[in-house]
């Protein structure tokens, strides 16, 4: 079975030392409370709730699975238990405002503790996971009277929330969905349709669940731009806030999954449920991308969840199993044979896994930085860049990281060889729960012209400057510092042929506007691979500077600067191959007729 | 449900008209009967068993699983059923000799019949496969009365055989094994210990079982050098061949893992059971590999099977599933959105699952027809010649043709969306499936030490400058032939880029012998995608001369032509980031010492 250890003393080295949370938390409204020892609090408590129960129920949760009988959802052993300590522990509203009942901590603590609860238990960890879509959706597109409706209870953990989006015939082209909402006379909508792969959707860890669905509404225009959202609870809430009536709001069936198992993925008939408009009518989609921007950033933790479990369940393994000789002379001469931590091929492996982890880690908790200064930044400037610089990562994020974080899973099992192929080790079952990641909340080719078509390309080229332009300035900037030269150097290579490639396809799209998508993919990992190369610099930086400060902790310094070299010299080149590839030529990809492809 | 459709058309082109198996026949001893109307006859009956018997079976053995029940185990509903008709068809003995009871022809047949069966039904596939590798074994290493004992049922399909190598501390290092034979008075050799991992190791589906069993005989020396082989049946035969007692082989229990649920993956025990020694004492390792190197071919297959099941599949959806509007006009103006065919990524994925199961069948047939020459070849010059040749490719064709098919398979779930997701579709099955692909057989590390290791750097360069020489010269032959120009010179630069890679190799390892281990996975896939660019140049110029002689085939060979160039375009230039991060420092991999893995 798969074990977890909160990676705690790589959390603080990316918040603390390499982007200055402390500083950053005193210039935040909100920030007054999360000082260095406050967040010391949180990472300890939740370390161990992780550790010591969610863990334990992750290979449980994979093996029973979630149960359908008539309607009602039973989840794996233990998980309610779980669920309940989540509520008691007040882990649910801990960077939600302190007004519906939270601790009104920055954000990005939120993501410290989404990290921790998503690599021990994923499949658990979306129930509260889906929760903070929907508050987060209340909370910026609520009127007071439903903020102070629903929020309080979902705060709390004792209701959960969900996204209702995705119809069997509709998944990312959300213009094409069907589920109607009716005007009732006392200005609520009586909902009707069917919902499919709707993420906690029904469960028995709490009583209420609060569904925020997509409709339209009668004569709404067609596509996307005849889409409203509403509140859909499973069951009535009176205004005094007291449950009343079922909303025949009901689970149809649960989806047999390749991994996941402890979460349900529902079916939800909705048959004249009472909803109540949130935003204003025909808005729903750009009120949805307040979700969708949570979900994605939330998606792309999966990613690093899934390096760093694989990563940490993978090296005791290579410690301790015994087999062939190193070429390079003996080492484990009292044993049939070395430990294959010693094979050269079995390392990289190991250390593409650590460097996607922690490079992934280090690139989650600067978007969260963003996102702090997106909500509570001083000025109107500063809310608005941050927004734009986070509008810009967001597709990098999701789909480079979970794109990743599958690799990495799978070089666990690989490291297992045939053991990793069984079910008791639990490393086939990352695999399995990792590979969600790269299709829900918009698969890793609707990221890619998400970042290319629409961020790229349509924005007219200004965010991808003003992002390439943070990179060359921290590239110069250590370009003649001792032992960071180097990383200076292929960080400014990289960036500039990231930008001769950009120019390249802009020119080539300019003839043929299929050029965007057949280069997007490549062009997402290319940007991938450079965002993180911009943060193992800044991490070897750090490493640097703090081993002369604290020579104590030198291992774990010498660690950082052994893997960032292994991200410069094994994993960033990478981006080339990415590069040639992208420079095929367009008519590869699309001038093969239809018929052709059944030929055969 | 993923269904199968034999992919005739394709196998002909690469036999008949790139391949040119009819000359090739024709010019072996066995190859007499083997008339392009015979291959037609067995492709065409193979072909309907495979998509009407087979492939029904593959979701309910998935589904269903081998049960395991106080020793007994019991495959899925219906794979007994399609056993009785593989032996009433006589498939099993195919291609081998008729003195046993088989049909003599040449052995690349059999792959022909291993690839339809592979594809349509992986799991079930594995129990007449594994007799293959256990008859092979006997075959080349038994003694008369040995052969006249076993053969006869293995190759009539009433026996079933299997490989017992693995145990539960040793898997891909074989001199750590255990398993003890010791002298019986009468000759034969009393057997205990446990293997693990023995796929289809116990069943329903014959009475008898035949395992070839490795083990050490007392005061054989330590490790591979004191292993021998065994004949160890599940039942005693008689000198009549009539069936005797249990022999004390029983199954401990069977494993749960991520796939192949169809199959049988068994824990063995041997408890003082009745061997017979094949082989010379001590030789065992080396009479092993005879099984090996079927097997690696045989796993190369899996990888082949997963692309063009994963294709096959995933074509219709993506031509029937209508989301988002093409960005170079709408194609489907009477659908809510265009079919996501029309995506340039969506084609990148197909054409990518496309080129690697076309270019790695060329690949299989092409190393079939040297096994051919290598079995029953006119001299013994051009039999070790086929023989070495065969040894060359093994390591690239079942690690780079598994790893790509596990990359196909995948997309097939891409594809799909969060729909490749749920069991229904049988595409997360596939990747399921094809997992264990680059895990079993020797881990694609194994192999990558295996190519660059043995058959490159301890064998002096000399196999490898006969191989690369084919494709130079190959690639000279087409550089000014219309329409293959650009092949040519492309297949030269990277033939050329390669070689100089070697060579740089070599200096790095006369300084560091990690430099082997620390370049061979990127050296490997290198490898094979150079050789898959010799495959796809040659179909390529095959395609382009037929077009001209049968111009009613058209979309076929325009087809053929189309993938051809988005291989080149799109595919090789990955090679070039492998390349890169070759280059990459060994330091970077080995340097980092074993306590700074944990310091996190």
């Amino acid at each position: 079975m798969a074990t977890f250890k909160a990676p705690t003393r790589d959390i603080k080295f990316v918040i603390n030392e390499v982007l200055d949370f402390p500083s950053h938390y005193a210039a935040l409204p909100c920030g007054e409370d999360a000082t260095p020892d406050m967040i010391d609090a949180i990472l300890t408590e939740c370390a161990k709730f992780c550790e010591e129960v969610l863990s334990p129920l992750n290979q449980v949760g994979d093996q029973q699975g979630c149960t359908f009988d008539n309607g009602k959802v039973t989840t794996p052993e233990g998980f309610k238990e779980a669920y309940d300590q989540w509520i008691a522990g007040g882990w649910q509203g801990l960077s939600h405002p302190a007004e519906y009942g939270g601790q009104g901590l920055p954000v990005s603590l939120g993501l410290l503790k989404s990290e921790l609860v998503g690599t021990a238990n994923w499949a658990w960890g979306m129930y509260p996971g889906l929760s903070l879509g929907a508050m987060n959706t209340l909370y910026v597109h609520g009127t007071d009277e439903q903020k102070m409706r629903y929020l309080p209870k979902l705060t709390s953990a004792e209701w959960t929330g969900t996204m209702c989006l995705t119809e069997a015939h509709c998944g990312s082209d959300l213009g094409q969905m069907r589920t109607r909402a009716v005007p009732n006379e006392d200005g609520s909508y009586a909902l009707t349709g069917t919902k499919i792969f709707i993420s906690s959707g029904e469960h028995d860890l709490t009583y209420n669940i609060v569904h925020i669905v997509l409709a339209r509404t009668p004569n709404a225009p067609e596509g996307t731009k005849g889409i409203s959202l509403f509140i859909v609870p499973k069951f009535h809430i009176d205004e005094d806030g007291e449950m009343g009536d079922f909303n025949n709001v009901s689970c149809g069936s649960i989806e047999h999954k390749m991994g996941i198992h402890g979460n349900a993925t529902a079916v939800i008939n909705f048959d004249g449920s009472k909803g109540y408009m949130l935003g204003a009518e025909n808005d729903g989609l750009a009120c949805m991308f307040t979700f969708m921007n949570t979900a994605r950033v939330g998606t792309a933790i999966q990613g690093v969840a899934a390096s760093e479990l694989a990563y940490q369940n993978s090296v005791p393994y290579a410690m301790d199993r015994y087999s062939m000789r190193s070429l390079s002379g003996h080492k484990n001469p009292d044993k049939p044979g070395d430990a294959i931590i010693h094979h050269p091929d079995v390392r990289r492996m190991l250390l593409t896994q650590k460097a996607f982890a922690e490079g992934g880690r280090a690139m989650l908790y600067d978007a969260a930085r963003q996102a702090d200064i997106m909500m509570y930044g001083n000025s109107e400037e500063d809310r608005a860049n941050a927004d734009n610089l986070l509008g810009f990562v967001t597709p990098i994020l999701k789909a480079f990281l979970t794109e990743t974080g599958i690799e990495s899973a799978n070089y666990g099992m690989q490291v297992y060889g045939g053991h990793g192929y069984i079910g008791e080790h639990g490393m086939e079952q990352i695999v399995r729960d990792a590979r969600i990641s790269t299709l829900y909340e918009g698969t890793t080719g609707i990221q890619a012209m998400d970042l290319l078509g629409r961020k790229v390309i349509l924005d007219g080229l200004k965010l991808y400057r003003s992002f390439s332009k943070r990179l060359y300035s921290y590239g110069f900037s250590i370009l003649f510092k001792r032992g960071r030269s180097k990383y200076g150097r292929k960080l400014l290579a990289h960036t500039f042929r990231w930008n001769r490639l950009c120019i390249g396809l802009l020119i080539r799209a300019s003839r043929n506007r299929d050029a965007v998508g057949a280069g997007s993919y490549d062009f997402l990992m290319i940007s991938g691979y450079i965002t993180m190369a911009f943060f193992w610099a800044r991490m070897a930086d750090t490493a640097l500077e703090k081993l002369k400060q604290n020579p104590e902790d030198r291992a774990f310094y010498e660690a950082k600067l052994e893997t960032a070299e292994f991200f410069f010299e094994r994993l960033l080149p990478r981006a080339i191959g990415h590069a040639e590839a992208m420079r095929g030529s367009v008519g590869s990809m699309m001038d093969m007729p239809l018929d052709h492809f059944n030929v055969r």
